[in-house]
């Protein structure tokens, strides 16, 4: 057990990392060792305090070089739930689960709402995990939704399994070719189930097939996260980065406007100190 | 008119200075040169995001060489009251008097609370502004209560216009000499007043004097900016940074633990959005 498990190697999840290894704590920290799409591909950064004028690609090799010093270590993991146990979360990242007293939530925000239709066939047709779900759709036929080049090796995955996949690619230079694979250079706008197939819906067409997956930078808080509060598609938080339920924090994009950087680790670091001072009413708590 | 006055050169206000360039709106920032006392003594930072294990006077030159990249000005002056007009702000240094549209305050914290009956007899025996109130000791004698050696050419002024002055130095090295100062290494628990003459108990003695000047890097909230509401010794504001006062928002360590750069840097991102906003309503409430 842990004492803390944050999710999310964005800025916020990277503030909220360093302060709990200069405290001395035990956590798990959960996401992409290439920190975070958003800052990669960010042309120019002014208003970071301290950084004078970065590239987002210069602030990703600073983030890098500090988590190396510091001697942390990023545990790369897609998470698709985090389940509150009562005196603890379980965070489960497709087949395996990790637990903490206390979890951080930095998962970012989808800058894309949901498509209409689709929080209703959550589990029942739509997915978010490839390596989680994709063994459900051997010799069928998905439609996988893309907003990253990076998903691509889980496409592939996919395509190992299924019949025929479509891929919406949400993104540029697609590098993804096979026999079963379709590509599809358009803006879905909703999704809906009839006769046990599911089906998206385009400006001019219509696509059918068993399955549909999202693979997106961020899954939408009360899908990943169930019982938790939202507000306006962000997690509601208290100023010292408390949600709705307890031991549960929340810090950066995820929690709402302005989507910034500096903001974003402000939050994380009052998340971490909050952690620090929970796990102690915990500890005495149970003494 | 100002857009904006920023009070206070800590990273909170560096942080909203920042925002508030890059988004073209029209400020004023007043405060020192020389930024935070604080962070020049600190000896290693180790849990800001983007500087790797820095010491204090690193961190300072970063901010500085920021801010002269920007093309920021900071305007040197020691705040003494911040007053709302009902759709502006007056912020008076001294004999000086700005305006702004909004202020921020990130006027830092005080480690050390008022001494008991302090703030009974501000205005009335009990000064916070050597170049303000100087003049009103002409040939009297006073007590100067001073945490900081930066103090001392406020100190030496007070001393070329009163005839005696007590200095309760509560720093180290302290430079001052002459013939009407006297230095006391001692800590002051109360101050009273008696027959119109100011008095400061200590624990073994108690001095007397016309005056009592108090030069410390941070003033008690409730004392710079009346009817702001405070909380255990903090400003109070919500999320977004606003305080109980229309147009007044804060950030940094006046609003509340952690003492922390990253939360401060982040709370100033935020005021600074909060203000852009607030200027938007009030400029189509007036059109």
């Amino acid at each position: 057990m842990y004492d803390v498990v944050i999710i999310g190697t964005g800025p916020a999840g990277l503030s909220a990392a360093l302060t709990l290894k200069q405290l001395n704590k035990n956590f798990l920290w959960l996401g992409s060792k290439k920190l975070s799409t958003k800052i990669n591909n960010a042309e120019c950064i002014r208003n970071y305090t301290g950084l004078i004028s970065v590239s987002g690609k210069e602030m990703q090799e600073v983030f890098l070089k500090q988590i190396d010093q510091m001697g942390i270590e990023i545990t790369e993991a897609q998470v698709t739930g985090v389940y509150n146990m009562g005196d603890h979360y379980g965070v489960l990242c497709g087949d395996m689960q990790y637990e903490g007293t206390a979890v951080i939530l930095t998962v970012g925000v989808e800058t894309v709402k949901p498509l209409e239709g689709e929080l209703d066939y959550v589990g029942s047709g739509i997915s978010y995990c490839a390596t989680c779900d994709g063994f459900l759709y051997k010799g069928k036929e998905i439609v996988v939704l893309a907003t990253d080049k990076e998903y691509e090796h889980e496409i592939e995955y996919l395509a190992s399994l299924a019949s025929k996949v479509s891929v919406v690619a949400l993104y540029k230079e697609v590098g993804l070719s096979g026999d079963n694979i379709e590509i599809i250079k358009d803006r879905p706008l909703s999704v809906s189930k009839e006769n046990k197939k599911m089906k998206m819906q385009f400006k001019d067409k219509e696509i059918e097939a068993d399955g549909i997956f999202m693979l997106r930078s961020a899954i939408t808080p009360s899908i990943l996260v169930p019982g938790i509060e939202v507000e306006e598609g962000h997690i509601k938080i208290d100023r010292h980065g408390k949600t709705n339920m307890e031991g549960c924090f929340a810090a950066g994009d995820c929690t709402g406007k302005p989507y910034q950087y500096t903001k974003a680790v402000g939050e994380g670091n009052v998340a971490a100190h909050s952690v620090v001072t929970y796990l102690a009413e915990m500890k005495k708590k149970n003494s």
